[in-house]
């Protein structure tokens, strides 16, 4: 029997599926984090006198067993119970009767079930910051490894100028640089408390809100009550936005590996693990894992429009809708993070083409080395340019081959300890140390 | 292993998994699809000789069987089998031997997930169309039943002019014929054949197109080999539109709904059976499955962008980017026709309330009816208009409340007769009974 | 002064520039739809003695001259006067006196939007219909003209198999020709007729709706008058999806143009007039215009979810938000039109590379055929499948250059004609000719 | 003549109009931006010898002339000049003569534009910032004054528990300073320096990139070359988002808005210039301002999308496509900075109804109340909650009309003052100071 389900109400079955959807999938992902949620408000429940201290001690233990058999695997959303929350509040009353039930006062099923998205999105952005400088670190690397090694760069799809693989694997990761500042709002917006914010019109209890915000380890609290409800949708908007911004990286690499890997570009080699056949062409080895990365990164970047349809117009307070939102967010994370480790798999072991410029079909990249060899000895860039360009229509350009460039981020001079540098940086300012600390302290 | 599985290769098993993606669970959809396709195409072979009549029908028995197990439920891609086009033919050449692998002459694993697909949709898109039909027909039945009972008409979410729930209901039905030509649009497009394209480019052997065309039911085919391979996208967009319109109808009157049965309107009142309660506040009546249908209408909205995402600036030429695309296809439709289902049974039990128009407050919904009759007897409009304006300033204003409504479409004359019409032709347009004779046929 | 203006009552600059944005320049884009709609209006006042027969001819003489200064030009929306209906009744007026007046009559503003939206959306369709088909019919043509000139096949951006530019023109055109069924709905959509609905509550004047129906050429009428409202939006939306999928058709020709201009492909030529330079590269010719053309047709695909987003969970009835929905629709048709201009010239100018796969970089291309050798000698395809791999392994692959592929759509085969008369079909379905009647007959 | 255009070339006007597009307005919106990098690149130049230092002063003087005239209004972009670079350099080399051409050494017309979209998206997010900190500055002031009048709460549009007008406008403002930290991070990615990236390959002469951070007030720099290139896309996406974000806010509190002034709802009071009548409904005062504002933030939200459709897919380096960002990003600025002020002065002028809880409809949200008292007279909850629903069903329901709400954002204790220090924390964050000091330097 459902919490509000009140007597000689029947709901058929039919509807029962309809409402519930995929939500008991999700709240498996939930059940670590409503432990916590609970374990925080018992103890600011017993601060202000609505638990004794051996209530309280009651509630801790049973509630760190749960935790427990929820790493074990062993947690399961039982028939017929409509949530992870009721299931959590069902085990507590199976063992100790009325304090059991005693945890529900001050709080609504909404800031339950806000709190538990909270701890749930900063936990899993964590995971994706950290997968995120994995494939950095990577790129980092690889970007190192091939500094000396030439590649056409293009404008237009066009061979414009001589580039390296340690400019293009070094691009890459100074992107995913960029896009941990957006992970890192996106964290802070997930660290913040909605507990007590009720059903958005807050408790008459006397909460202690302050202190929940302090023993969960978040960074601050929503204030307004109001708002607290409204932060729904936001943060998942915020989150999702940030997983697409580190997926539009991914799928922007993974079009140029499908490019450099055609016959026609030639630039780089997959191994065979990463390609497959054809069932009728025998000569095929199709890239297709990069394919699916691209589609796969690409399609992600859908999912911040979807929660966008589903809260468009609604007016403030809470709606039903809301729950359709962690069927949105809650695989994309797994989703992503397969991506990023399919990525750094490809990154490993993608094998780059050597001495590519030799080849005289990319004589031109060298051209602008040509204006500026005239530019320094004197004549001005306009002329120089207009010179370049009869000796090319006329068949007397000869390519300077040699490459002098030393300014920071150029081929010569690739810059990637400030690219790293970067990268620490945005990685501090999560504060995820403060987050795990707290929540060590909660289940020590 | 595979069938371009060459030997001295292996592929890691998470590379695996996510290559395969959630392609075994999406197969299951097409596997009667499949069948239907190789039943066509073996027929085809036989006539331009590329099987024996005894070969056929070997081959013609033997599929038969595979479709009575898939409509008993029985059918399963086995363990290391690689999908629905390899199972069934694994069954074949398990029966059969040699005879089993002649059937893959003349065609590529594309153009069979192609065939497979365009069934498939086909087959969904007509599900959907008589599902749609039986929320008009609801429709169409409340709005008669209700055609005498007045509700306030809006603009602005200000009250405007009277209205009644037979104009209410008839405007979705209304709504629903109009979404069914974009359906049928969906559904030509999805009736056209691409077998025989091949991997996009064709096959040498002579195959005999039209026939396959014929024998499958389609209204025609997709004639050049490339554009057939290209379809792939635009067929899943154009379902995918059809569906998402068919959705923002729903998602709509769904709004309306809510809001209706808020206190502060109380237009409506819903069943039991569709609201639930809330774990904190013992009042509440909430009208969650009202508020997911719009939700999960409103989600389905995004699908069509996924697919332009996933399809954006690619070339021509096959891409496996496409696989995902029946990860955002096929479900919709099991999606859509679920939110049909519990909208058809929400129409059915919602209670409208009457005599709603006796509150005051409503009185100033008269004050058009006012200026008309000024503007009948004889009273410029622009004057009319100024006239009543004043009076409702100076409360001299006394509402008419007899209304004179007769044109078409309007409170007195719904044109239900009308709209009956407009869906059937529409419905007629599809030529479904073509497809259903063929498959009967090919089956028989 | 506004015409619902009420005295006393002043409106800040700055609001007013914010209410009215770009609406009177949107409205210039409505005069001639909002004189047609006028005499259809007035015809029908008539012959329900709401107008006089002098009436009648006053008013209908005066609209005459009114659309003649629209196509000369000369027509302006005044300062001060709100919008292009208050300018029409304005004109009228002015020279009429009470008469001018009288037009108003069983009509709302909002019904007179929407008739306007309607014809205006009906013309531009059409025009994009014949933009769409000048291109398609460029497409024939240079496919028939390249039909035996091989170009190799890609799937997976990997080489596959033989293909020619009469295939590769060939499927863009037959895209056209599907994309047509998509707007052919769109027009449907937009041919039917508002008229009468007043403000989505009807009038209470006996209006005869079915008369405007057909002076107008609407194909039929929106019956239900809250639904002749709620058809705002999903006309926009459905004319903005067949803009879009036209749009998705062009932007994928200018990816492989893009592509196949690349000196790593060096398919296609374009002409100097649609290649630009560089600022610091003397070499270079670069495709800037092809690229335009993909990413305008690109941003267009983003329209129909602007009119979903300004639409959502609006509740039924008029609301301001619709205003806006001009402002996404009207200048879509310019930009598409512009763009199927620039895909003309572009596709008229383009050469082609001749003998492309004389190049040994392509004998894998013909990798199939070898192996349909095979088959044809006897060998089951799966054998003849590994044995064409070994020798292409083994170097000992000798490619089959002679093609045989007869079935229709093939290389050798295109069923151009079969194409052709797929769009002419689509055409003829919208109806045109009856529109254009009935606006010849009214300005008569 | 355009910079790069070879002789012999001729580009027909249709084509040169396509191309162009809206470019020339855009660029006027970047000329400060370009004087201003001019500026900067020159004293660079000078330091590592390519200009001499009478150069650099001539250079100097002129361009700060310039900026001037942009200031006065008097810059413009001469017909046939291609762009505001052209355009800035015609100036210098009218004046300068070869002085003026030598500006160009070390620098693509690419970076040059890359740096001038920087400086503009840094100076309009910071504009946006301190427009949405004077909504938010209104919102907490309204909070304040209201901070006793009640209005009920809803969820699931269901009246639910009191909630206050304080809590109504606090929650809004709390949302801003939220957006407020997605705004920094978008500026926080304009605000770093590509120039140096040239064409996105860099330069071979020995450019300090460092020194242009530091003129220029960036907090860093793009280092690599490839990746400044790449950042295009992203830049604009992330500012995007961040308008979205704010005006997300903005489209749901008009939302809100717009209901609560329905009759149905009466809550609020809009001023007579916010609110438009009827053509034909003497009664009305439409909120058409606030349907407004909803609908161009809406839109808004369609505008990442828009960006990620040009972008998507497109392999690395520089592709024209990328000039089309310019019309998606620099009208939203003027769009959404235009909706804040009209956000703003709605706010100011709303009055709100007051003793809206005194009707007995609203009995029923005091119903948690009457749960807590039980509860804390000792029963517990679920019985408490139980009891409450049996006295509502049997009419023996006595409201409890004073409240004790007391925690931290709760209607007794709204915690305005936690809001404003976030917001601040979050204006600090963005380190304008430095850029607009740097700025201030250039120009002295």
């Amino acid at each position: 029997m459902k919490l509000w389900q009140k007597e000689g109400v029947t709901t058929a079955e039919q509807i029962e599926r309809f409402t519930v959807g995929r939500d008991r999938e999700m709240d498996i992902y939930l059940a670590p984090f409503d432990v916590l949620g609970n374990l925080a408000h018992a103890q600011m429940l017993e601060t202000i006198g609505l638990l004794t201290e051996q209530e309280l001690n009651l509630l801790t233990d049973e509630l760190k067993a749960i935790y427990k058999d929820i790493e074990a695997g062993d947690f399961v959303i039982e028939e017929g119970v409509e949530d992870v929350h009721s299931q959590v509040e069902l085990l507590l009353t199976r063992t100790l009767g009325n304090v059991g039930k005693k945890i529900h006062s001050g709080r609504s099923r909404n800031d339950q079930v806000l709190v538990d998205l909270k701890l749930f999105t900063r936990d899993r952005l964590w995971q994706v910051a950290q997968a995120t400088q994995r494939v950095f670190n990577r790129l980092i690397d690889r970007s190192e490894q091939h500094k000396n090694d030439l590649v056409p760069g293009y404008t237009h799809l066009q061979i414009a100028m001589p580039s390296s693989f340690g400019l293009w694997f070094g691009a890459y990761a100074e992107a995913l640089s960029d896009d941990m500042l957006t992970l890192q709002t996106a964290y802070r917006l997930a660290n913040r408390n909605p507990l007590g914010s009720g059903a958005g019109y807050g408790s008459s209890f006397p909460l202690d809100r302050t202190l929940t915000t302090d023993l969960l380890g978040f960074e601050g609290m929503h204030v307004n009550v109001v708002y607290a409800q409204m932060s729904r949708g936001k943060t998942e908007q915020t989150a999702l936005t940030a997983l697409a911004a580190i997926a539009a990286t991914i799928s922007r690499m993974a079009m140029d590996i499908c490019l450099y890997n055609s016959q026609n570009f030639g630039f780089l080699t997959l191994p065979d693990a990463l390609t497959t056949g054809s069932s009728i062409m025998p000569h095929k080895k199709n890239p297709d894992v990069a394919e699916l990365l691209r589609a796969k990164t690409n399609r992600l970047k859908a999912l911040p429009m979807e929660v966008t349809l589903v809260m468009s117009n609604l007016p403030s307070g809470y709606h039903r809708d809301m729950q359709l939102l962690k069927e949105i967010l809650m695989p994309a994370f797994d989703e992503l993070l397969d991506c990023l480790d399919i990525a750094d798999f490809m990154l490993e072991h993608i094998q780059v083409k050597t001495n590519l410029l030799d080849d005289p079909k990319y004589d031109l990249l060298f051209s602008v080395e040509r204006v500026n060899e005239l530019v320094l000895s004197g004549v001005p860039f306009r002329e120089a340019y207009q010179t370049v360009g009869k000796e090319i229509a006329e068949h007397t350009y000869n390519p300077p081959r040699t490459l002098h460039h030393t300014h920071e981020g150029s081929i010569g001079n690739l810059g990637n300890n400030l690219i790293v540098d970067h990268m620490a940086k945005a990685l501090a300012g999560f504060g995820a140390d403060r987050a795990q600390a707290a929540i060590d302290a909660l289940l020590a």
